[in-house]
């Protein structure tokens, strides 16, 4: 399998790894877990589980019964009697996960709706003129952070490295994604948190790496990612038990309201961070969610990460040793990272392309010029590991990119 | 079957009535459409359509393509092949049920957000200081008008009746429900928009009365109604095309840029409505929502307005006929109401429980003292109206309603 035209001591040193990689994922204590998913086509190397998770076994029968025995049987009288639950139940496993009281956790709408309604709520709040973000922020964080500064009249300062910076008062609070959409880069919660109210985008970092919410403020995030909710799963906010009462939902609906089925035409708010709940969710969306989540509880976030740090670790060596044509650009230290590694090559589109295409090994591409692959620690083994490295090898000596067209198309 | 304890004249009039219903029934276009749906209990007499609607048929098949192949095997390659061009094809048929142009639509988050968006849009960009609403709006509509009129520094006015105040220059926009969630009236849109910029909220008309929006600026609307999208189905919104670069979108996200996959930093909006896309779709609850709009388009809305028309005619007139002492607050004439029909009575709520219960017959309750019922005409056949009815004369006959508590449980 192993193609590298280099030496002969590079060949045994890559064997030896082939086969410590296959030792590692005999003992693998989450070994089983990939039991638990649909992998219907096993020669499919998915490194993209930081994009959008796999589908879990439990889903199909959890929307069978959704469907035929909720919304088709029950009909209307699923709200009180299922959806209302599911809604609680799921709210409450995302407390669980996130080492926070369920009274304090919103799950809906989409990471930006939910970054929206925070962020200028908690803009209105803190009256200090400045907001902080970090200048690789994920796009639309930077988008909507942007127009609620503007909309409450703050400068927003976009830092290269928001944990560097010495904060002044002059900020009302910094929001930043925990883990960098590009890079895998990771900042510290406590350190940021310590400076300035904290507002965190969770996104890249939820399900895989243990998080502790004590000191901050506020937090988002997604559930397609690592908690293999399903594409375009419903979101969650965190807001701290202190600001509930001080804090307005932005977008008051009648799902926040302290009596929704009185259909009072005044708004009165839900004591807790249910304020900024809105409407009635996605209920086939957020059913889907559900048994991501489990499984991730059951799994434990802290063996999950001892794993994600194995594999990353794993892949940064056999890059380092293999591949030295690209540019690692995520941190080599463990706890300065996510479970994604980033690799720069000026021809990252096409190369991302070709492991797709003639490879069967799926990474993303981020504009410009990163090939970013992810290993979320339930599905993915140490021998996938390898097989990436080893396609992405024979990529490169074969040049077989070059039969990729260079002009990427347009989505839309 | 029928149990009045009146005179036998009245006796013979309802089973008169109840024969024609059938031969209706018989002579019904949209009577085969009841095939389409999943009715699995022939005996419930569901009249809450209007706030959910039924499971179509087609829609289990399409959400096990959509998990088993499109997430589970397909992965991330199913945003471009399948998910994106699912949105656009949801959009699409949505502008041709609205009559409008797919440029011109947008699908996605729940009506509450949709309706932010483009009011507070709209408030930014009319100049004049006031905002007009309908009193008895949707209270999420009212608090979302409220928020948005606060924030521009514009003053709500909310009337009694809107389409009877003389509107001045001094109102920048209007928002009103084309039908009333309470009572089922329906406002002219013609007469408003000659008015003013309208924004509608067409969540109880869309997919049973016929909607000409050619003279409206927006509208937004929920599919989980008359167009049987499923609990928490995504909403709309439309955009009168001449208004699409000078409206900006409050929450600016990734998926409304000109160019989202290049991930800039800076925002720039899409040229068309779909600047007001903020984020991914819910991809099952979108999935899950085209086999009712098809429906809808295949039987054609004017064929279903006739029928909505002659269902909610014939139970005005047994009410009137049987019912005395029930007010009926829905309009007579069948150009000044919606599909559904309300009942005001001091024991609503225990008449509302008493007849779920007790008789198989599903309609709601709205505070503080109606009972609503929907005529969803693709699944609703004119018997179900005349045993609607007798059930109604029954519970009202046998006081069966006693037996329910009068308090009311307060939901989650």
């Amino acid at each position: 399998m192993w193609s590298y035209s280099g030496s002969s001591a590079l060949n045994n040193e890559f064997r030896q790894a082939s086969e410590l990689a296959l030792e590692a994922d005999r003992a693998d204590a989450l070994g089983g877990y990939r039991e638990a998913f649909i992998i219907d086509d096993p020669s499919l190397i998915y490194l993209d589980g930081n994009s959008l998770g796999r589908l879990p076994k439990a889903v199909p029968a959890v929307i069978e019964r959704v469907l035929r025995k909720e919304w088709g049987s029950t009909l209307i009288g699923s709200w009180n009697r299922s959806w209302i639950p599911l809604l609680d139940r799921v709210r409450t496993k995302l407390a669980l996960l996130l080492g926070v009281h369920p009274v304090e956790v919103v799950v809906g709408d989409s990471t930006s709706i939910q970054l929206y309604k925070l962020s200028l709520a908690m803009a209105r709040h803190f009256n200090a003129p400045k907001i902080l973000t970090d200048a690789r922020n994920f796009p639309s964080d930077l988008y909507v952070l942007e127009q609620v500064a503007r909309d409450t009249g703050k400068e927003l300062v976009t830092a290269e490295r928001p944990d560097q910076l010495s904060v002044s008062r002059e900020f009302a609070y910094g929001s930043v994604s925990h883990v960098r959409f590009t890079t895998g880069e990771r900042f510290d919660l406590g350190e940021l948190n310590d400076q300035l109210p904290m507002l965190w985008d969770l996104s890249h970092s939820v399900g895989v790496v243990p998080i502790d919410l004590s000191t901050s403020t506020a937090a988002v995030g997604c559930s397609y990612k690592y908690l293999n909710g399903g594409p375009g799963a419903p979101a969650f906010m965190y807001l701290q038990r202190d600001l509930h009462g001080a804090l307005e939902n932005p977008i008051p609906g009648w799902f926040g309201h302290d009596r929704p089925f009185e259909f009072e035409s005044g708004y009165a708010p839900r004591p807790d961070a249910q304020r900024f709940q809105i409407s009635t969710p996605a209920v086939l969306s957020l059913a889907a969610m559900e048994p991501g989540l489990d499984l991730v509880l059951e799994a434990g976030v802290s063996v999950i990460w001892s794993k994600a740090c194995a594999l990353t670790a794993l892949f940064i060596e056999l890059i380092g040793s293999f591949i030295p044509e690209v540019v690692n650009v995520t941190p080599i230290d463990p706890e300065r990272r996510g479970a994604h590694v980033s690799l720069a090559h000026p021809e990252a589109w096409r190369i991302c392309q070709s492991l797709i295409q003639h490879h069967h090994v799926v990474p993303d591409f981020r504009a410009p010029d990163l090939v970013r692959f992810g290993f979320s620690p339930l599905t993915t083994r140490y021998c996938d590991v390898v097989a990436a490295v080893n396609a992405l090898r024979r990529v490169l000596d074969e040049k077989s990119y070059h039969a990729i067209p260079s002009v990427r198309p347009t989505v839309t």
